[in-house]
């Protein structure tokens, strides 16, 4: 009698466990919906530009590449600059001193893109080819950048970043007229190989 | 006997399950390979592009930028606008109305790449600070213009957006000349965090 | 007796199994740390770049759209090509015969980004409409061109390629001067929807 009232409990018990199972496996896909995680991995890098302005070509890092009808090449546009885009190849430290060994380079392009207020878009990969790190994070994103703290999307990664992605949040650390700035880039990645 | 039967079927059961278990949680990385699932989040808006054509000043939300040698940069080019880039600067609205009240901005770049048809290529964020969505989506793709509909990522997203993923699908919902377009995007994402 | 032995431990065993399907359904979202794993779907493609010079404008795929002050729009500029970009609409083949009938199109940008060194930075898409494949893949990332081969990210695709995420190996083919180049692309997706 007690293996009778026993053995159809387990039996239930096993049959859930294989339904729980099955349930998990299915090819149904349910859309992941997840409160926010700790980072798997976070990185600090700080990064320098030094656009050219007619008289710095042999320090210059950054050039403006296009603006629009009433701007020019040399010096950024009225309109906080709306319209001027530059390409840059910048060195990243891992301190906030620009004469620091770099670590790496940070290369690509940012574009101002507001008339009326200071913001810009972003497009640019860090490229490493250090001891500690190999490979590139390649991140795009708006850039409000009055704003003391504002968050971009990596995109991407390759070598030890490989398919990585998540979110980087810059800040202003310093900005010398229209001649340098230096952000730091705080690197939250949620997806990590 | 009959225990002695029973127990071992039951050992085996138990051995499948963990067996089971520890293949699913093991470390072996299996591609997904999934159905096309439901969307977890779905939004639809309007934005509404002013190029800059010279005489327009005050109310353009967009300039050209680039454009090849033998283009200027306020007039679109021949040939289809091949090579001419623009920054914009643009209002969202929920609705196709251009003076209802903005909930973002769609700023980022736009590129004409083909020279025999219109197509586009694009890089921008809608970035909200509303009641509604705090937040930024990027966005990248090809936009062959001359199709009814035509699909381009959604690359990231940052605050209420954190790490999504998806497709947005636009469709051209007027234009007029040169001037002035309005884009409706519908935004499907599948991955939600 | 044997009985209440060897129940417990059975049920010590479900405990267990439940309490493990039970972390592993929870919804702390636990950072997917994961070995390299195989990719899902490989494509390899060639796509061909001819460069507007000034006198090949039928044959030219892809035009100077922006470049520093110091250079134009007609004539790669010196500094290894520094802040010249590049809008382009090649075509893309399965074998590295320009003159194959194309299974898409790349379009997009590239911009070279280095004063000291060739390297560009590149942000676009396979466009396909063949019997083979339907829809887009997006592209960005740095290509030091140098290299023999470079990584860059698959950021996203649409279509037969909907939600891609991988990395795509460029190796530089085949180049004739500032004119003509062909890129190898062996697209490697590891996240396939």
């Amino acid at each position: 009698m007690e293996r009778t009232t026993n053995f159809p409990s387990l039996t239930f018990v096993f049959l859930l466990l294989l339904l729980l199972l099955v349930l998990e496996c299915s090819a149904t896909p349910i859309p992941k919906i997840r409160a926010r995680p700790q980072p798997c991995k976070r990185l600090v890098f700080y990064f320098h530009d030094i656009l050219y302005n007619g008289h710095n070509s042999k320090n210059a890092t950054a050039a403006i590449v296009g603006s629009p009808a009433w701007g020019n090449r040399t010096i950024l546009s009225g309109q906080n600059h709306f319209g001027n885009m530059v390409v840059f190849d910048d060195p990243i430290t891992l301190d906030n001193n620009l004469h620091s060994t770099p670590v790496g380079r940070a290369q690509g392009f940012y574009l101002y893109d507001k008339k009326d207020i200071f913001t810009a878009w972003l497009g640019f990969s860090f490229v490493f080819n250090s001891t500690e790190h190999k490979g590139s994070i390649n991140f795009a994103g708006a850039d409000p950048l009055m704003n003391k703290t504002r968050d971009i999307s990596v995109i991407g990664g390759t070598g030890d970043f490989f398919m990585s992605r998540g979110i980087a949040t810059l800040s202003t650390d310093s900005f010398e007229g229209e001649v340098y700035f230096r952000l730091r880039v705080d690197i939250k990645l949620y997806e990590c190989w």
